[in-house]
Formats: structure tokens, C-alpha cells, sequence
């Protein structure tokens, strides 16, 4: 059959792009045998078959995302790359034909595009209104026509790579500098589509332009891309290699955050494996101490209970492991990394693998049972490509079948992506939300909304720091909401803990938000006996060089049940404020706090939440809601709840955070629908030491001290009559 | 062992309460071959064995719902009743010591006991804060104490039976005539309560009273309970058998809607096996047709596809035929009805069964695998104990793996639980609400929520008729409001289809809720070429005496993506009205319609609906939000998109709801987010006919025309230059 001819040319002329000569036979041997291998194959060829049937269509680009051309587009790079691989594995010519037929076409078209009519893009591209899609589709291609190289004519490989893929290659590269080469995500799906059509063609001119980037741009030092990221720093590297080695931290963290992560690291780990395979000299999975490996596991740890990733900066909640770029580099990691079985259990809850050498690897590693479960434990993932510009806390502290996560975020800016929201974290009840983090203002791939590209809310809101669980100052965001400003500086870690079972604690600080005032943030995971389940303490603390409005919002869902502070409901909703984010607020209700202690009781999904603030008199307590100022109604409807300090040049904001209780509304029957902490008191709070003791109704008492500077020595303090003497940050004493 | 001997003892002299000693012979001869019957029994057994370790409380009574003494005496009688079936099962004399010690403790403390002291029912108990939870307690009781009759001496009888269930029972009947002599659920209780002691105790007067209630009662005619329920009404029946008769219609609807029916079928389905096993020759199983059994089936056609109950009048979300109420009935009805095995199938669900004759039965059935899958078809339910007090209807339509479920409501007041909401809908994505029934105000067992009872908003807000999907004139309520008027009346149903696959529909009339005022309702499910999905038609024609405000609101959920039509936001919230729900709205948009079609298009839970709304011009179109007029945060932030006609004599509203496309968070893809409907028109309009047209994109037509009265026979007309015919109610035509 055409299929062991073309088996046999192949195996004369060299492996394919990603899936190797070896692995090819290892995976028609296994054929039937390896059941997520088999399933995945199966699912695949359905989805390819259908499309053959349905014909080829290579429409003149016209549409944005969501519009007809836009997606009929990115349904042929996707189906060819697939029907590639089926003819690789299973030797059926209809696959091939439909590959080379669709490529002629596409060859037909291309020599005249003109650039894409939708103007909107700082490089627009041809098929699509920006590069960074017409990247996708060479990324793919690139791969089909891998899967058919030794199978088509001489002479229809020259018309294409004449016609398509060299014009191709060289507008992404020499003809689109402002976006080939940069530091960014859209470079490294540049870079990956330019390397891998060279790899294809064995053109090692565009192989090097990828790897090294343009030597020369002639970008525009001020030049910006549509999110107002500065295009290029003076004198900064580009290519690949350059992005693998700013892109990520030691720890695997890659700067935009993990919505981002997820999508740049297909490019990345795509383009590796092509680079194994064709370049192993340059060993591609070592660079950086093995960076693409580390960058998973980064990645998995940035998931909840669901896998659903946190959403630091712009992030679309529900994005997940699930998604396809970590469905294969999971595999990847596994396989070109050290054959984890943890890794294998996520595959096997993501349920299908990538059918090349990785996956079937991956699938013979669940098929002979040796999965061992991902253990989340607490981490620190650095920020920075050498490491040294803050970074993400993750505590988790585990009560019954439950987990409760605390996401504390300290890092740079982000680049582009990045929001104003230095010393934020989100809190998780495994996989819900409890105190969250707003993502993004944006519906991808939702025509009516802005053609799915940015709102513009996800500037006046997203990034804004009032949308986030930290403080602001005057109203103000920080750095003053200024991207130029915020790229220059990063937060620091004080210190963090995890070596204790019922302690799990980090301390930042940061100091350049708000120019003159130092910002102290200390979280702590607790399990003691006071409370049911774990519970988190916040103390934070501000350092004005004057006085200032000082506000800590927590946006929290569900209903609230009680407080047991006095407040007022107004007649006529008024904005919270009028600019950096305050106008998209409603004030619901104010109130002033008497008490020592404010509480805040609430429910979501049948569980109860209890916040007690230890707040002074005069401050006040605001509830507020989103969607002011939202014509579009482009904003979720969430509720917050803000904690107010007035005219205050130092301030200590502490607060605790209890989960408790349940409800269940088949029974109907609720339990702990109470606080069980009696009193929360600062008994010491100066530059030195903050001293918090909380006293439960169990009579039970717990005393955290948090030494606020010179941490790592001996410390001796006069505390409720007592001396107590610790090494160290901190110290804790339950009794 | 003792165990042994008590069943000599009881097969000496009779049968238990409700496990018969045949049941309990057959249960031992199963034990350990039977999974879901010994699951079940495991998991009593160790709830029970904690309780028993945790040792006996019976404290003074004191606290409201939600309170510690409210929630002891409850846990003390499930847990007892619980004992008393382990002890007769299993043997095991600790069960029965542990009920015997409880039961002399409630014998010592019940003789000094004085009313409850928290005054706010209407029938104030002694354990409880109302006679209702003494009744649910005694029910419970009865059961243990049945359990347990034959083992304990016939001192310890003579101690329990004078000194606590004797005046236990008396305090519930002749002592409490507003509570026991009504026809109304708390009755329902006390009766069963008061009857399963006689039954126990061999009292035949008990008994008596309980059948047929007391025969003098003085009832104030006027007297009413917490609710606002009328009491009694003039020379009305009384007793289990005339709640009974009263209380379902002949279809096995309970007036006061699904979720009380779950509750109160507890003590009729328990006291009637009860007189099956004790009094045979009442064949109570066959009363009024067998209604008991009936009402289970009527109450698995109420529930959605999650098995939550359609929250129709005072109900919780989240209740759903998983209550223990329910699994007790769907064992009963297996058992005392035809052994339907569609019914194995809901127990299965259900995953545990009742530890006796019944449970033993399905748990059997399930074993030999004869469940049937319970379907689901379009059905009407009757209200009114003849039947002839108007109904619900509720249609489905499938497509794919999908139900769409429509339940319209055209009833009579539905007591004092039942809401102003003549000819309002739901709609229903599978389990997902998309057009919500806001259900009641109120947090059972909470305490902080005004102890759990009923919330104020639930009169301001959740029953008035804003707060429902219906017509509401001049911002007014149905019968303005007011219940004794409510209850004279009820809608009729004009007519109904379900005949054909393609159509289900169903038309509705009330002339009462407004004086002068017609209104006229039909809605319909169809399957058309047109669409993706099964849309929804409505066609609600109002005919007034004088010119009217008319509002017509849709509870949808989620996001609004996108309209047809220009609309204001205020830099400041009003309330949409001052009253009958109106200041519960906060008014966040509004437009005027300009368009003959009025688009809304929103997205929930990644699908995406459509409302097209054949409007005229000068119709308003207002996006409003609950939340206003709500100082303790007790209702949910839901938003409402409401259409109103200004100065309108009769009017006649069209609209289509159209499910379509759906949206994955994960692949980031979206499908048919634009609706499918190019122009709905109203070809017709007066008292004779209505024709609707809806015109796809792509070019099908439908037509749907409605007599609008004299149904029946045969009708032709002209409709744009095409004669039609017809017989009946209603034609469609597609072309
Ligand atoms: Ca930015
Ligand atoms: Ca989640
Ligand atoms: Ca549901
Ligand atoms: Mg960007
Ligand atoms: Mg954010
Ligand atoms: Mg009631
Ligand atoms: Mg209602």
C-alpha cells in the first residue's frame, strides 16, 4: 500500500517533525493494546473524518475571532495537523490527500494576501487579523506538512514552500520584527513557526533566525503592542532561547501568570520536542537546568482542586490543566523529563494524551498502573528570570477530605498582562472560590464582545489594584496604575515557613507602590484547636509618610448572613468612587465600627465564612458591588466587602479568615453557623513586633508574633506578663 | 438472647408499627444478600452507635431553630426511631435500653413542662417552639416506643404512656384545636402523630380522633396563623382522612406546591403504613383512588432533571427527591402500589432504602436488576382536591442528550404558602434554572435569619407577583395582593397539546387577578428547522377595561452579551417602584424599543439564550437587579429584564426564548452565539385568532395560530394571501 511506500521513503530521508521513526513503529506495535492511547487515536480520527467529509474551504481572511473566516481558518490548521498524524499512524492516503490538497490551496491564496483588513492589531497578520494567529497556523501546518513531506512530489514541495511556507516564514520573521522579536509569548509562537517550517524544509537560515532572533529590528525604543507592553527594551536579546530564558523563573514561573503559562508553553514545549528530535545536540530539555520540565510542575501547582488555574493577572476563570497545551506538556514532561508517575495521574484525569512518542509513553506508564498522586504542597514559585523578583506563595493546610489554599501574590509587574495587585491573594475551598481574584474583563472568542479581544473594563477594572484582595491607598491604584512605573520595581519575601503541620506562614513587603509608604503583608495558615478547620491570619501593615485613605477589599461570594456591626442601606446607589476602578462600584450599605472587632459572617455553596477584623473606632465598613459605570454590562455582578481606615499615616490591618460549618438544603440541616473565635486582639504592634492573640469561645488561646524586621535571630519580648523568647520571623503558642 | 425473646413477646401479641413481624422475618433472612438494604442499615447503625456513645440529652426546652435544645430533641427522636428499627433488626439490647432510658427521661420532664417559651406561633408546643416539631417528635416516637413495646415491662408502659405520650397526645388535639383541626400540613402531622400513638397504644380513641378529627373545635372563623393562613373555613372537615381527601388533587398535586408536598406526604405516607399494618380493613392505600401513591409520581414529575423540586409557592432550592421524605414514599409507593419498577429506578438514585417491608422490597427489585428508567413525559397535574382548580402543566422537548422543561403554573392560591403568580413559568435546561422561580425568602435552621422562620421579605418580595414571570398591571400584585381574594379564585386551563413530538403546548386563562382584566397565556415547546435547540413561544394576550401599565419580567441568569436596542445607565440606582415587590429592584438600565423586535441575548453557565420579544414601539425594556429595600442582605442579587407596555388597554406580548450554542472555558471555542431567528411577527391579533411567524436565517418559516376562543371546531382564515384550515385549538405550520 501508498502507506508502507511512503513508510519507507520516510525511514530514507530522516524522522518526522515530532513524531520520531522509532516511536512511529513503537506506536503501530502497541495499535489496540494501550487503552488512553487507542481512545485519544479514536477521538482524533473521528473529529478528522467528519471534516473530511464536510470538504476543504480556504476562505478569503476577512473576519476577527469568532467571525467565519477566523474560525474556518483555525479549523483547517488544526484538522490538517491531526489528519498528519493519522496518516503517519495509520497509513490511510484520504489524510494525506486532504493535507496536500488544503495546502495547495492555501498556496494558491497566499502569494496574493494582502495583510489582514482589520486594522486593530500592532502586527497584523495575513489569514488573521494578528501574527500571533497566522503563528498558530504554521506551528500547525508546519507539522502536517511534516506528516506528508516524503509523501507529495518533489514539485509540490517546491510550489509550497516557494508559494506558502518560505513567504510565510519570512513575514512572520524579516517582515514583522515589532513582533518576532520580542520578549513575549506572540515571539515565542513566532519564533516556534518560523523554526519548525525550517526544520521541515531543513532551512537552517530560518532554524537560526528562530533560535537567535533578527540580528537586526530597527524597533522603535517607545513602540508599544495593543495592551501598551513596551515592544523591546534597548539591547535586549530575542529568539527562542532568549524568551526560554527570560519567559521563565528557576522555580518554572513564567511572568504573565498561569492563564498565560498555559498558552505559551505550547510554542515552547512544541518547539523543543521538534528540536529534540531533529537538533539533539543542542539538547533542548537541559537548557535553563531543565526549565520546560520545571514549568510544568509550576504550572500544576498553580491549579486547584480542579485543576482550575489561579487567575492571577489577566486570566480567564475555568481555564485549566485540561486545556490542550498541558495536556501535552504534561506528557512532554513526563518523557523528555524523568518519567514522574505523579505526572501520570494528571494525564489520566485529563484523559487523553498527545499521540506521538510522549503520549504513548504516557498511556503505556497508566496502562501498567504505576500513577502515583500529584502532591500539592506548599510552594514558593520565584518571579523573574533569574529568580529575584518576588514571586507566588502557595500554602495549602488540609481539615478532613478538604484543602484550603492560600494564593499569595508578591511578584513584578507581569509584563503586559500584569495588574496592579501587589500583596493580593485568593483563598480557595479546594476547588471553590472563597475570596477571589476577578480574572479578566474579557470573553475570548465571543464575537459580540469586543470580536473576544480585551474590554476595555479590564483596564478601568481588571488591573486596577481596588479589584484586588489588597491595599489602596487615596483610591489610588498602585503605582499609580502606571505600567512604565510598576515594571520597574518587584515585591520581596520577608520570609515564609512550611515546615510546621499546622503552620504554614509567608511574610512580604513592598515598598515602592505608593511612593513612601511600606507595605508589610504576613498570611498564615493555622489549624489549632479554637476553630473546626484551618483558618487564615492576615496581618498587614502600612507605613505612610503621611496620613492617607487606606481600604482592604475582600470579594468574597454568597450571602451574607450576619455582622454584628451597625450599617446603612441607602435608598439611591451611589459609585464607590470615580476613577482607578472605584466608579465601577455600587456602595450597598456602610457602616462605622465600635467594636474591636467587626465580624462579617457569610454562605456560599452551603458553607459558612466568618471574617473578624480587628478594627478601631471610626473605621468603616462598606459593601459594594459591581457593575457601575458598565454599560456593556461587561462586569460580573460580585460583592465585596471593604474595610476602611480614614486619615491614617501608619495603620495595621488584622484580620482572620474562618471557614466553618455547613448547610445542607436536602436535610436542612445547618452546623457551625457561628464565628468561634471570642476575641481577636493586637497586643504589640510597632516597627519591631506585631503581637496578635485570638481567644476562641473554647477558651482555647492562640498568640502569633511576627518579629517586622531582622527576623532570622534571637528575639525576647514582654507579652501579657510573660517573657516569651523565640528564634526566627516569628513565633506561634497555642494554650 | 434477649433479642430472641422479645420477638417471642412480640409475636405473642402483635404486629409493630410499621415493621410487620412477616417484613421483619423476611429482613432477616436477607441480612448481608441485599447491597442497598444492608447499606442503608450500616449506615443507621453507625450514625445511631455514635449517638448512643455520645450518651442521653433531654435539656429543658428553650431555643428557637438553629438553637441547641431545638436541635437536641430533634437529633433525640430521629435517633430513637432509628434505635428502635436496629433493635428489631439486629437484637441488640443496647438500642432498646438506649430508647427506654430516653423515653422515661421525656416521661419525667414532660408532666411540668409549661408551652415553649418563645411565643411567636400560632400553636405554640411544649419540646418545641410550635406544636408542628412536637407532632414531627411524637411521630418519630411512636416508632421507637412501637419498637421497644413488647420488651419493656408493663410498669415502665403504664409510667410512659400516662405520664408523657397520653397528655403528649391530648396536648396536640383537644388542647390544640387550631392546630390539629384544620386542613393544612401542621395537621396532616398532628393527626399522624396523634394516631401512630393510638395505634401503639391500642387507644382507639386516639385513633379516632385522628381519622376523623376533633368533632368541636370553637375555631374562630376569622382566626388565622403565622402565615396568614385562615384557620379553619365554616363547617370544613377535619382529620387525617379529610387532609387526605382535601389536601391532593386527583392527579396527586398538593396545593401548597412541591416542596411542602415532599413534606407533608411524610406523615400521610407514614401513618397510612402504619393503618395498613394495624388496620387493614381501611385498605387506606386505595383511598380517593389511590391518591397517596399518586402523589409520589406527581412529586418525581415536579422535579427536575437533578431531582431538584420545581420551587413553586414557599420553597427552598436544592430540596429535592433525595429528602428522606421522599425516599420513605418512593419505597411505599413500590411496595403498597404496582411494584412499578420505574420507581426502582428513583430509589436507585436515591441510594438508600427504608429499613423495613418497603425498603426490603425496592432493595430486592434493585438486587434482581428490574429498575425501568422513571420517564419523564409532558404532563398536566391537577390542582384542587376535585381536580377542577386549574393545574401545572409541564412540557419537555429533547434534543441530544438535553431536556428543555417548561413548567407553567395556572392553580389556585395554593394556601398560605402559595404565591401570586397566576400563569407564571420556569424554564428549564436540564437540571440548569434558565427562567427562575425566585422559590421563598427564608434560610431554614439558620438562626441568624430570624431563626431560621420565614424572612419579612418573603411577603414583601418573594410572593408577590413582581417577583414572578408573569403579567403584573400598574405594578400591583394579583388580587392586589391580598390572600382572602386569592383563595376565591383560580386560573383555567383553555386547552393543551402533547400529542405531537414537534409541539407541546399549553394555554391558560385568569380573568381574576385583575378586576376588568383578561389574561390569557400560551405557551409553547417546538422543535422547528429554524433552530438549533427547542425554543419556547409565548403568547400572553391582556384585554383591559382601561388603559394599564403592563410589565412582563424574565428571571434570567448570568451575563448579558447582547441587545438590539439602545438603553440608558444611571450614574445613580433607583428602585424600580415603592411597592408590592417593585422597591425590591434596583433599575440598572433601561431602553426604549425602537425595533419590531426587541433582542436579548444572554449567556449562563457557557450556553447561550436569546429572548426575542415582538415589541412595538415606545415599549420600554428595563434591566433591573433585587437588592434594593433589603437592609439584612436576605435576597439573592438575581437580575430581571423586564418588558413594559405604557398606557396599553390590551395588549398581547410574543416572545421567544431561544436556547442556543455553548461556550468551553477550557478549548476557549464557542458555537452559535447569535440567535437563529431573522423577524417574529404577529401576522393576527384579536378576540377570535392570534397568528404568530417566525422567519429563520435560514429562510423557514413557522406559524403558529391560536383560537383564541371556541376552540374546538373547525376554523379557516387568511393569512397573507394564503387561506388556511384548521380543526382546533391551535395550528403550526412550518414551510
Ligand atoms: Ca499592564
Ligand atoms: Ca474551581
Ligand atoms: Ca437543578
Ligand atoms: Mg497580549
Ligand atoms: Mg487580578
Ligand atoms: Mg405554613
Ligand atoms: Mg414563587
Amino acid at each position: 500500500s501508498q502507506f508502507i511506500k511512503a513508510q519507507d521513503q520516510a525511514s530514507s530521508k530522516s524522522s518526522g517533525l515530532i513524531l520520531t521513526e522509532e516511536g512511529l513503529k513503537k506506536i503501530k506495535d502497541n495499535l489496540g493494546q494501550v487503552p488512553l492511547f487507542d481512545r485519544s487515536l479514536q477521538e482524533i480520527k473521528d473529529e478528522v473524518d467528519i471534516e473530511i467529509n464536510n470538504g476543504i474551504e480556504v476562505p478569503i481572511p476577512k473576519d476577527l475571532a469568532g467571525g467565519y473566516t477566523h474560525e474556518r481558518h483555525k479549523k483547517n490548521y488544526s484538522t490538517a495537523q491531526k489528519a498528519g498524524v493519522l496518516f503517519n499512524i495509520l497509513g490511510e492516503e484520504k489524510y494525506a490527500n486532504y493535507i496536500k490538497k488544503m495546502l495547495l490551496e492555501y498556496a494558491a491564496m497566499y502569494p496574493k494576501l494582502p495583510l489582514h483588513p482589520e486594522e486593530r492589531s500592532y502586527a497584523r497578520g495575513k489569514i488573521f487579523w494578528q501574527s500571533l494567529n497566522d503563528s498558530n497556523w504554521l506551528v500547525s501546518m508546519s507539522q502536517a506538512y511534516s506528516s506528508i513531506y516524503n509523501w507529495i512530489s518533489k514539485e509540490e514541495r517546491a510550489t509550497l514552500e516557494n508559494n506558502l511556507f518560505k513567504p510565510f516564514a519570512d513575514f512572520l520573521s524579516v517582515e514583522s520584527p515589532q513582533f518576532f522579536n520580542r520578549i513575549h509569548n506572540h515571539s515565542t509562537w513566532g519564533n516556534a513557526a518560523v523554526g519548525m517550517i525550517g526544520l521541515v524544509m531543513n532551512d537552517e537560515e530560518l532554524v537560526d533566525l528562530a533560535l537567535y532572533g533578527l540580528k537586526e529590528d530597527n524597533i522603535d525604543e517607545t513602540a508599544r503592542d495593543n495592551d501598551g507592553g513596551l515592544i523591546k527594551q534597548k539591547g535586549q536579546a530575542a529568539g527562542f532561547l532568549a524568551n526560554m530564558e527570560e519567559a521563565f523563573s528557576p522555580s518554572g514561573y513564567y511572568t504573565e501568570g498561569p492563564y498565560y503559562q498555559r498558552y505559551a508553553l505550547y510554542p515552547f514545549m512544541l518547539f523543543a520536542k521538534a528540536l529534540q528530535n531533529k537538533k539533539p545536540e543542542l539538547k533542548i530539555f537541559e537548557y535553563k537546568d531543565g526549565i520546560l520540565v520545571k514549568s510544568v510542575y509550576a504550572l500544576i501547582n498553580l491549579t486547584d482542586a480542579d485543576g482550575e488555574f489561579f487567575p492571577l493577572n489577566d486570566a480567564q476563570k475555568g481555564m485549566s490543566y485540561f486545556n490542550n497545551s498541558v495536556i501535552m506538556s504534561v506528557d512532554a514532561a513526563y518523557y523528555y523529563g524523568e518519567h514522574n508517575p505523579m505526572l501520570l495521574s494528571i494525564a489520566k484525569k485529563q484523559g487523553e494524551v498527545t499521540l506521538d512518542d510522549a503520549g504513548l509513553a504516557v498511556a503505556l506508564g497508566l496502562k501498567n498502573k504505576e500513577e502515583q498522586e500529584f502532591l500539592k504542597e506548599s510552594i514558593i514559585l520565584t518571579d523573574g528570570s533569574k529568580g529575584n523578583k518576588g514571586g507566588v506563595a502557595i500554602l495549602h493546610s488540609k481539615e478532613d477530605k478538604s484543602r484550603y489554599s492560600l494564593v499569595m501574590k508578591y511578584t513584578s509587574q507581569g509584563d503586559s498582562h500584569g495588574h496592579y495587585d501587589k500583596l493580593s491573594y485568593s483563598f480557595y475551598n479546594d476547588g471553590e472560590e472563597v475570596i477571589q481574584d476577578y480574572g479578566f474583563a474579557r470573553f475570548v472568542n465571543i464575537e459580540q464582545k469586543n470580536g473576544g479581544g480585551y474590554l476595555k473594563e479590564n483596564t478601568s477594572w481588571a488591573k486596577q489594584s481596588i479589584a484586588h484582595n489588597t491595599i489602596i491607598q487615596n483610591e489610588t491604584s498602585h503605582f499609580n496604575g502606571d505600567f512604565d512605573t510598576g515594571t520597574k520595581f518587584h515585591s520581596e519575601k520577608y520570609f515564609s515557613d512550611f515546615s510546621k503541620p499546622d503552620v504554614q506562614i509567608i511574610s512580604a513587603k513592598e515598598n515602592n507602590a505608593y511612593p513612601g509608604t511600606q507595605m508589610h503583608r504576613t498570611m498564615a495558615l493555622i489549624n489549632s484547636d479554637i476553630f473546626q478547620k484551618p483558618v487564615m491570619i492576615d496581618i498587614f501593615r502600612v507605613t505612610g509618610a503621611k496620613e492617607n485613605q487606606y481600604d482592604l477589599p475582600f470579594y468574597y461570594f454568597g450571602q451574607i448572613i450576619e455582622t454584628n456591626f451597625e450599617y446603612n442601606s441607602p435608598e439611591k446607589l451611589e459609585k464607590l468612587g470615580s476613577k482607578n476602578g472605584y466608579q465601577h462600584l455600587w456602595k450597598e450599605a456602610a457602616g462605622i465600627s465600635s467594636a474591636n472587632n467587626s465580624k462579617f459572617t457569610w454562605s456560599n455553596n452551603n458553607k459558612f465564612y466568618t471574617l473578624t477584623n480587628v478594627t478601631k473606632e471610626g473605621d468603616s465598613l462598606i459593601m459594594a458591588r459591581l457593575g457601575a459605570s458598565d454599560p456593556q454590562f461587561n462586569l460580573r455582578r460580585d460583592p465585596v466587602y471593604i474595610w476602611r481606615k480614614h486619615k491614617a499615616k501608619d495603620a495595621v490591618f488584622v484580620s482572620v479568615l474562618e471557614p466553618h460549618g455547613s448547610y445542607n438544603p436536602i436535610t436542612e440541616l445547618g452546623n457551625n453557623s457561628f464565628s468561634q473565635i471570642k476575641e481577636a486582639k493586637i497586643l504589640i504592634d510597632n516597627d519591631e513586633y506585631t503581637a496578635v492573640e485570638l481567644i476562641g469561645f473554647n477558651k482555647t488561646k492562640l498568640l502569633l508574633v511576627i518579629a517586622n524586621k531582622n527576623g532570622e535571630g534571637r528575639h525576647s519580648l514582654r507579652i501579657n506578663n510573660n517573657e516569651i523568647s523565640w528564634k526566627g520571623n516569628y513565633t506561634i503558642i497555642e494554650n
